[in-house]
């Protein structure tokens, strides 16, 4: 995928440095492309549900936020994203030392932009998938400010 | 809707309380009647997004949970349960004081059943609806032991 | 809910005679307000799944339409409208003499607007919820003209 | 992916040879492989929306039998298939000669198994991407008998 922003990757990185729950969970962004972007959290017992694992609300917070950095890393410099809509599987429990989260852009637009992601967890080398994710994200023109 | 376990809230306010993410984000269980649970969640800083809303991922957490422990409050004593996949639109900005989910069956069932669950943000006494969730749960035969 | 244009029911109502499909499948409109709109279909045989009940597809057609026309009927006159994205839960088999699916604005926009439907099977007077759905619809300023 | 089956083919196609709305659309299961169905639909006007492509739910329609049959290929003899729910976004507007529904299974289950889906339009042999699907589908021991 092509973007229109060179400085697209810095763009991206200071948003989501603004995104405090990240830090509040331990989660980085460790890859940014264009139309792609990578975040990995790292096991917590304080972030789970009632068997152990992971819990499904943090899962998807790491891969929104990868999907929703995905679409703006292809949005022109003074764009904002915004999440309009999610849908995720639960395709195995959340259990692992670690867990990544990669979102792609499936179909960029001027004012939506179709993402898909997927969370996998990672235990002693080996991947297993966990979670899959399709969503909308809104461009908001003229950066942050939203319009409601 | 009538639930076969008159000891449902006790085990559903159990099983909430092993959930650390609620605790770690400081959630709390208000209301738990036969096939409607609510959770709710004060404003705090380190739970944003890039624009300072609380982030969709926690909004998510919230209702998800309270869509699943509706499920629960229906299923025989020995259940556990588990949240298959959710869809949630987000229609305001989550800015506000304080966030009300609320989580009800649409249609409970021997191994799956089906939520509906809504976010409002509450500001001065005023009422504005933030996400609505659609989420298939299932039900775990034997409580929390999980067949992957 | 309130709409901006008295003629409202005439122009969901002509948009809805457009869809070839609707008449090709014998789905009326039988109920068109501002924000809700109800679409009716009868059995029939040639609209099966192997089960010889009424094919998801064709029961997300007509909610599909109803939350569409919901949503074009707030919208001012030179609008168009066009599904973004849906997704929707079958909670029984389609199995009845006919199907009424409700189409309902959550949350109007002036770009996106947020739907939610439901369909009932009628058998012998009785009804049985059979679906439910979950909408994001797009306003195309101009009409039927499509930007992509 | 590996079936359980090797007559999954025989299987899948005299199920879909029974979903008489398939034949009513003019749809042709043009592939069966263990994990992955390709249904193929020509252009016809009576199936279409009031801009005159052809309708979502139609779209949907053959999405969703090619996620189900991708779900049945890898099944034991005796199963039958049921959609629990899908999302679908609508990415162009579908309109061409030709529509593409390849479904495939993402996660297979005992119970449950997620499938994803996309849509393409053909025209003058170029392919372009109209809709992408996220399913589950649920396994029904003992064939077509629906227990609800």
């Amino acid at each position: 995928m092509k973007t229109v922003d060179p400085n697209f990757e810095k763009r991206v990185r200071a948003s989501f440095a603004r995104q405090t729950l990240m830090s509040t969970i331990g989660a980085l962004m460790t890859r940014v492309s264009p139309g792609e972007v990578v975040i990995e959290l790292a096991f917590r017992e304080d972030l789970t549900q009632q068997h152990g694992f992971v819990h499904a609300g943090i899962i998807t917070a790491i891969v929104d936020s990868a999907c929703g950095y995905a679409a703006l890393s292809l949005m022109p410099p003074d764009s904002g994203v915004l999440t309009v809509e999610y849908k995720a599987n639960f395709i195995s429990p959340a259990k692992g030392a670690r867990f990544v989260a990669t979102g792609r852009v499936v179909k960029p637009g001027r004012t939506l932009t179709v993402c898909s992601g997927d969370v996998v967890a990672i235990n002693d080398g080996n991947e297993k998938a966990i979670a899959t994710m399709l969503a909308t994200m809104m461009r908001l023109p003229g950066g942050g400010d939203l319009q409601s």
